[in-house]
């Protein structure tokens, strides 16, 4: 049985480099992000990603043993060292660091159900997307503007494993028009001319899905180069409809 | 032109008194909550909801004199003060304590397209589902089990006002039953035999669609009462649809 040595103090080198990574500039510098509980950890080394370290406590080290890609990558720490490497109020079993993917646009090429969101300001939406997508067969989620970062842990969170299902990349609505020309895009808007109703798009042609920012909706270049505009029939009652809710409502309307 | 006395103490009685109701302890004691920001106080004092106090800075002092509901009910305190009966990060232009609405099934008997949600736990998502309730024209949202409160703070502000606009009501299973026996029963389920798919359930007969806890679903008792049970079919690359999308998307479904 393999031994470990235990790190206790949180002024160790290491656990500061890693507890950096909390922050977007470090990941962004290191092409590194954070993994925390058993079952994103578990769910993204399934998926290939590579992981470079796990930090765990004595108590959850051997579920985390019976993971052969995690082997030879474990670190034992104490409890209080695992708190300040976690960014949850309530203790995960362990956090991992691990290598964010580097998808561009040409791996996607054969893409046919795009998703675009433009400037999403909350990572629990972000992460709630592409979830969704997902969920709702969507080939790719493409991010542009400026876009809370997919490796926040929140966003890591909210996703619920989708992160590492599917490709996310950071591009721009002009490089997307170039590499997607015969895609329909379709434009979400609120308050428009010239609608149509979600229901009456043909999916089965390629498309590219654009979502907005929660408050301003769809940049008008977004809206420019669209082929289509289309919304969701509300209550008058009410004004809007959550940006993730929304979204996930016209995947699934995709689908059928 | 009314002059203000400006209170700048956070040890202030009446500032102590109010900054408990972020509890939902006192919450429940007094049948008080608080509203914070000048949309939700806006959009509460338009729908009749009581407002007993509302504590702003001088700054937006004259954007709430303007809504007549609050005359006499401003108090102007500093922005220190403001700060403490904040929940939020960013502080709110103002806060408002306003009395609960207090409605009772029988109030509702009418009722035709009914939400019942049992055991939510995620102030997030219990918000987003009464929002899209009301977006897709549900008529009352009944409250089972143990549920977030929905006059915590961030349940109210992931409402959006749409807890102003449709009864919701803290209740048990048993109550709805008897209060609608003629009623459709529909349990949202996941891996169950017998599945009727959400599209081709009849909408137009009177239901009540239940949805249970984030992790585990709708209780054996509320499965067992239902006439019908459904899920929303998603890829097999994914678990699961986050709660509150999973039910907007059903209470979508229900306006088709």
């Amino acid at each position: 049985m393999k031994e470990y040595e235990i790190i206790t103090s949180t002024s160790n080198s290491k656990i500061k480099e890693t507890s950096k990574l909390q922050q977007k500039k470090y990941r962004t510098q290191s092409g590194l992000f954070l993994l925390e509980g058993y079952k994103p950890i578990a769910e993204a080394a399934a998926a290939n990603i590579k992981i470079q370290n796990v930090y765990t406590t004595e108590k959850f080290l051997a579920k985390f043993e019976q993971i052969s890609a995690l082997k030879n990558k474990i670190t034992v720490v104490s409890p209080v060292v695992l708190e300040k490497l976690s960014t949850t109020d309530s203790m995960p079993e362990a956090v991992a660091v691990a290598q964010q993917n580097n998808f561009k646009l040409r791996d996607i090429q054969n893409a046919k159900r795009i998703v675009l969101l433009e400037n999403i300001k909350d990572a629990g939406n972000l992460g709630t997307l592409i979830r969704s997508a997902c969920a709702f067969s969507i080939d790719a989620v493409l991010l542009c503007g400026d876009t809370v970062d997919i490796y926040n842990p929140k966003v890591v969170r909210s996703t619920v494993g989708a992160l590492f299902k599917l490709p996310v990349i950071k591009t721009s609505l002009q490089d997307v028009k170039e590499m997607f020309p015969a895609s329909v895009f379709i434009a979400t808007v609120v308050n428009h001319k010239n609608i149509t109703e979600p229901e009456d798009i043909d999916y089965k042609k390629p498309f590219v899905l654009m979502l907005g920012a929660e408050a301003d909706g769809l940049s008008n270049k977004a809206i420019e180069l669209s082929d289509i505009k289309t919304t969701i029939t509300i209550s008058t009652k009410t004004e809007s409809l959550n940006l993730s809710t929304a979204g996930s409502i016209l995947f699934y309307i995709s689908t059928r």
